[in-house]
């Protein structure tokens, strides 16, 4: 089924009209650290230049382009947050410099093409939300040829973790199936319906919402109890959207804790800030979403949870079939439909 | 702006095809009740009767009206929860009786008109959600002249009250705009950015979600400090979708409880099932959300808070004009655009 355009843009716009949500990305210092270095600690990339903010959000990483001395920056954003990026602009004294853009990428007409773009496009476990579509988009239709993608590169990974999250899971949907029995026969009782027929789909619909479905956290290092494998390397100024559509990988990964509980999976990104190879970046930058101690992101990790865990010991070796795709429901979203380890423990749709 | 049919169908049924969502519904039991009685006390209405049922979920109250012996009923529901519900049927032996048909009332065509139509429409303080246009549209393609509605009347209700909510809510914002004052400091510190130019309107944004939301709540009895009044009496057989688009009142209620604080208002509603005039039921059943000690309901009351709680004494007289309209960005969702005791302390805008 096609997705319609509005439908889309009406739901995916709605949170990021919001100063709160705004300001919680604001707040995720180690987001704004590496792309606050990034402009400053290559000006050279900025200064003179002409420069497009793909989703400028509030308007920061403009304001910083104008701030690192570029000639001209276009701060272009799909939701009324436009209003309030250009009031920053101005209490920051950059309106001459900085022109903020109401409308989506797909739709704006620039008068020129820009020597660099910049945005913060990365989603949960990076293609969520499949903004990067559009910063491909601008790529082709206003980076000049010598232009350069700020950030230039991305990756994904996956490893193999423990979590205490299978346990609450599982008993959170034995929870449900136990209060469903209580259901029907109270139903049957005092109704005189008899409802079990609803059984299946009930525990279908259940384990899909607490088994199947993905999570948001933020995990200890300690958590990851294997090798950590690439599934996706994206080189920013060359990528097409046909290359993102799916995600597929078949990885190896030695497990490195001693006798452990395999409790599924957790995938991450890092984005780095290298310029391009005719104009390389004078310091590279690198902004990483793994599991740390203390420089934990908003985006966390996205954790496939294995049920039941199984049991493996250090120097164990998996072989992992990785593959995501968009959610056919919804674009934005996405789907592993396969995560297996051959001989079939492993498998099935997650949904995030 | 106008409401895109396709984007307001996508999002509202969206959580009706959940079988979670539609148990949540199943185990009230002060609704099931009600609805319960109000077939099998009045098996005159639907023995070897014609019934539609507007909206049928799980199929629950066509599976009643069927065994209450109607002859034939008609069991539309828009979402897949039809499947759900056509399986159940049959599981209760009812599949020469009952027909589940899948799609939206408004686009749907039965064979014949109806005697009875049963839905249970009722949103959060009875019109959220306005489902019950799509029960008008109903009535008045597929009743008989002579037919009955189930429910038959509708009422809401609005009474002042106390409540702690009113001092967390009022915590809760001045926690936010403390937060954001530590984020002002640190991004003016760290990033070179002077944001304060958003003070204002953040708050603002705050202030709307935490102080001009009005909040779900199950209260309890004696937190009603003051005289329930009417402020909308709809006859479901009579009334037209132009007589809910807005509800308008001006009513007084007299505080009886003794000295103590004005935190807002609660709305609830109840609705009756009575037949016709011509046609009246054998046993009247009511169902009411009103705050109640044992037998609350999922639908709880809506409060309206106040900001700062005021001091009234018992015999105090309270004149409210109260109005509530259809939001303009989503018309099954409501604004509350006023409500105020004439010398203006109690004015805002609440939405819900
Ligand atoms: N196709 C599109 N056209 C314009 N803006 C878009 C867009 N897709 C997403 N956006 C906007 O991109 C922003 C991404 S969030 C990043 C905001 C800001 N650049 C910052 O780094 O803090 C959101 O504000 C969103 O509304
Ligand atoms: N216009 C419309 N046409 C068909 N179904 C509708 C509708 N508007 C709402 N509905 C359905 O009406 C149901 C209301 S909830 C009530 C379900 C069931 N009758 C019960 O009492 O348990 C939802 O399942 C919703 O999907």
């Amino acid at each position: 089924r096609g997705v319609d355009k509005g439908v889309d843009f009406a739901n995916y716009f709605c949170t990021y009209s919001f100063l709160y949500h705004q300001k919680e990305m604001l707040c995720d210092r180690v987001r704004m650290n590496a792309y606050y270095n990034a402009v400053f600690d290559n000006k050279d990339h900025f200064y003179g230049k002409t420069v497009l903010d793909v989703g400028t959000g509030s308007g920061i990483l403009a304001i910083w382009a104008g701030q690192a001395g570029a000639r001209k920056v276009y701060a272009v954003e799909a939701t009324k947050m436009a209003e309030h990026a250009r009031e920053l602009v101005k209490a920051n004294k950059l309106q001459n410099v900085v022109e903020v853009i109401e409308g989506s990428i797909e739709d704006v007409n620039l008068p020129e093409k820009v020597d660099v773009i910049i945005s913060e496009w990365m989603g949960y476990f990076l293609l969520r939300e499949s903004m990067f579509d559009s910063v491909i988009f601008a790529r082709d239709h206003w980076l000049k040829p010598t232009g350069v993608m700020y950030p230039s590169n991305a990756r994904m990974w996956l490893a193999p973790i423990r979590s205490r999250l299978a346990d609450q899971k599982m008993n959170d949907y034995e929870g449900s199936m136990g209060g469903w029995r209580s259901f029907l026969d109270e139903t049957r009782t005092y109704y005189g319906v008899d409802m079990s027929v609803l059984s299946k789909p009930f525990s279908e619909e259940q384990k899909k919402y607490y088994l199947q479905t993905s999570l948001w956290n933020n995990l200890h290092p300690n958590q990851v109890i294997g090798t950590a494998a690439i599934i996706k390397e994206i080189d920013c100024l060359t990528v097409t959207v046909n290359d993102i559509l799916n995600v597929r990988a078949s990885i190896s990964s030695t497990i490195t804790a001693e006798e452990t509980r395999l409790c599924g999976f957790a995938g991450w990104f890092d984005v780095h800030f290298r310029g391009s190879k005719e104009n390389p970046a004078q310091q590279e930058i690198e902004l990483t979403t793994a599991p740390s101690e203390n420089h934990g992101t908003h985006w966390g990790q996205q954790v496939f949870l294995l049920h039941p865990p199984i049991c493996v010991g250090e120097r164990d070796n998996l072989d992992i079939n990785f593959s995501m795709a968009r959610s056919k429901e919804n674009h934005r979203l996405m789907e592993t439909v396969n995560m297996d380890k051959g001989y079939g423990w492993f498998s099935g749709l997650h949904q995030f």
